[in-house]
């Protein structure tokens, strides 16, 4: 064995990790990742597909030991990570980790809570978990790209589930063996296509990244032997995984730098090219309207100006639903300019089928400008009367030259509980999960997205 | 997509399959192959490694609707499908479909009788769904070898998986619409590393090779959407799985030649390369002393000679526990010498350690013979008189010039309960078995596996 042992490494690092080595601008991300991943299943949970998988899992329920977030069903803590995960990411308005544009919030969150309902954690041992968690999918991931995405493997899955399964042993006070044994574990259960994209399947893949990622934990604790070198060894998991393997990425600077830091919160649930093109629209939108209702008919034409990957991956002038109107330009700045918003309201198959948003969406028009970096975007609108004004964004809202604010994160979480959820008490949620160092029972955030 | 469609012509392939179509030998091997499999699990139910994994997912057990064979414990199919699977795999025991080196039994038969605990399945059912999904997970495989393999993808699980799903979408009647979801499904989910190998960890990934196959089964039957072209699309399986891709095999020959019958039954819980040597040396002790105990004493040297492969295999002189025992010619031959027998019994841990035969294993020595094939074997016993005498094996038991009879199979059955689940009625359960296709309903077998 002549690579470095980075799954043990790995494992003891996780494994020894004190909440007074956490420094606090992590400790504050973190709480902002837990916030986005609640939003984000509150507004998911009522997708169809959630719907669905529920109807198929049932018969498989266990007891009702852990809930489903703002959903009534409870179950067993492995279904409940599944489903959970599976609701954060179903909208596609994740946090986003930008060097391996994985989602770590999904696969690692959802067991933490399952684990708390059913053998209890504080807010800061849940918080110290999660943030944990997203240092190990992230340092994995990092290990194997590019061409692990590249190749088709769904990164968030299959790097998410050594988040889940690190997240979970810490919260289960694993002492480094089983925490090496629970990482094997994650190895061998490692799974998941970006050829899933686009369907339902995708969500099997997160779900079982956090609800796999559970188990190992669980397998670990209880003395389940799993291969010492399952990372690094001849026939382990970067082997098979990608032919661009940095194992150095995984531990170096360990409990130094913190992967949680380059975590974004998407401000728009759409592709992520889109941000300042969206940003640029509303900006124009409120110089021709103020806060009324915006005439169409006076706009002629709407120029887009950006990297050329933004035409390439959002050129999209005829989507027909929802989905796929989540990666069209056309589409995103007709519902920018004529709703004054790009939430998930405005990403619905009835949002496509709108008349006024076909019809403005058709007076949009792309080039590409080499120069202009991908964060940022030029839009122009030329107006009937042949008068014409423009927008510059420099950086979009989610990119780490302008990150999301508290403010704008708490508007973001308001919009989905509204939209999947709207018998939540949100501002009492929001305030909860922002007070989790002080919360005795982190079950309780999990009480707080229960209907009635 | 200029690849052509596999994913959908198996699933049209699967989904359109009617009875009369299977041949009577075909038919005859897949009841072969369910019996192995029943055996195996019976042999396998007692394992360190399956009470450990039970007492981990018991509290997330679903209600009591499917059995594990040879053990009081009931729960939900899911479950029930895992620790099955993990049961029938744990010995090392299992088929062999030699083309691929992988043991199809058990990823693809557990969801089977789950299903018939809870829907309902006669025998013919059965047996159909089990021959199609051996077929499906066979030939998934031999489109990935031999790299796959090589590269540390363990094929068991990563590719039984597809035929987990294809058997469970059979009997649950699926059209080759939702069975191609299924495949669908099951490709995101195909996980299972070679360095898992050796811990409890492999247990895993064949348990989730028959519990997610049988998942992907019960969604697509849902109506949840996967990706059409998961194997051959350019961010599908095949891509990600191997750089040796030979799509064909998956669609070339289907229903004309079947890969069942390529499918082997293992004579001993040991590596396939022992096999012709152990005969022999079963052969030289019957000569050696009839019926009778041996007088060891009387042996000066055993030399075996055999193929480079099984030197390079087995020669482990020093074992010191039964698992890796299973790899061992020089346990092997003086156990098969000692105790007339190489079954489960002679490669426990107590076996190991026994006195007699670690001062017999000493007296064998190894020679390598590029002439002889691997699945030959000579034997040679030095008396202490000063006189020898030797053993050719042509054709070892359980490889394809020398399949396992009907009569040695039973034989095997009758091991494995022996060993695991004596309480049981192993010739009626045989009997069952062998009578599968004038069973009403199939779930019977189940219930002759249940402790009292």
């Amino acid at each position: 064995m002549s690579a470095p042992a980075v799954t043990r490494e790995l494992a003891a690092f996780v494994a020894g990790s004190q909440w007074r080595d956490i420094p606090a601008e992590v400790r504050r991300e973190g709480v902002r990742g837990l916030l986005n991943y609640v939003g984000c299943a509150l507004g998911g949970c009522g997708d169809e597909a959630i719907g669905l998988a529920i109807r198929v899992l049932m018969p498989s329920f266990g007891a009702p030991q852990a809930g489903i977030i703002g959903r009534t069903e409870r179950c067993d803590m492995l279904n409940a990570a599944f489903l959970n995960a599976a609701s954060a990411n179903v909208l596609e308005y994740d946090d986003t980790h930008l060097a391996t544009v994985m989602h770590p919030g999904a696969p690692v969150a959802p067991g933490l809570f399952a684990l708390a309902e059913t053998r209890g954690a504080s807010g800061v041992e849940l918080l110290h978990a999660f943030i944990l968690g997203v240092e190990a999918s992230c340092r994995v991931g990092m290990a194997l790209m590019p061409h692990h995405y590249r190749r088709g493997a769904h990164i968030t899955a299959t790097c998410g589930i050594f988040g889940a399964a690190a997240a979970a042993g810490k919260l289960l006070g694993l002492d480094a063996v089983r925490m090496n044994w629970a990482l094997g574990h994650a190895a061998t259960q490692s799974a998941g296509l970006v050829e899933s994209l686009g369907s339902m399947s995708k969500s099997i893949g997160v779900g079982n990244s956090a609800r796999n990622g559970l188990a190992s934990a669980l397998f670990g604790e209880a003395g389940f032997t799993a291969a010492e070198h399952a990372i690094e060894g001849r026939y382990g998991f970067a082997a098979v995984a990608s032919d661009t393997v940095d194992l150095a990425k995984i531990t170096e600077g360990l409990g130094e730098r913190w992967e949680i830091l380059a975590n974004a919160y998407k401000p728009y649930p759409c592709g992520v090219v889109l941000f300042p093109v969206i940003d640029a629209c509303l900006e124009l939108r409120k110089r021709l309207t103020g806060p009324g209702e915006i005439d169409a008919a006076r706009i002629a034409q709407i120029i887009v100006r950006g990297h050329p990957l933004l035409r390439e991956r959002t050129d999209r002038p005829d989507v027909g639903d929802g989905r796929s109107a989540k990666v069209s330009l056309q589409h995103s700045v007709a519902i920018a300019f004529l709703q004054g918003a790009a939430g998930v309201a405005q990403f619905t198959d009835a949002a496509v089928a709108d008349p006024a948003v076909l019809a403005l969406r058709a007076k949009v028009t792309a080039e590409d400008d080499p120069t202009i970096p991908v964060e940022s975007a030029f839009v122009a609108v030329r107006l009937a009367d042949g008068s014409s004004l423009s927008e510059h964004v420099r950086h979009g809202r989610g990119t780490p030259g302008r990150p999301m604010s508290d403010l704008e994160l708490d508007a973001k979480i308001n919009e989905l509980a509204a939209f999947g959820a709207p018998f939540i008490d949100t501002p009492a949620l929001i305030a909860a999960v922002r007070d989790l160092e002080a919360l005795g029972d982190a079950a309780h955030i999990m009480r707080m997205t229960a209907p009635g």
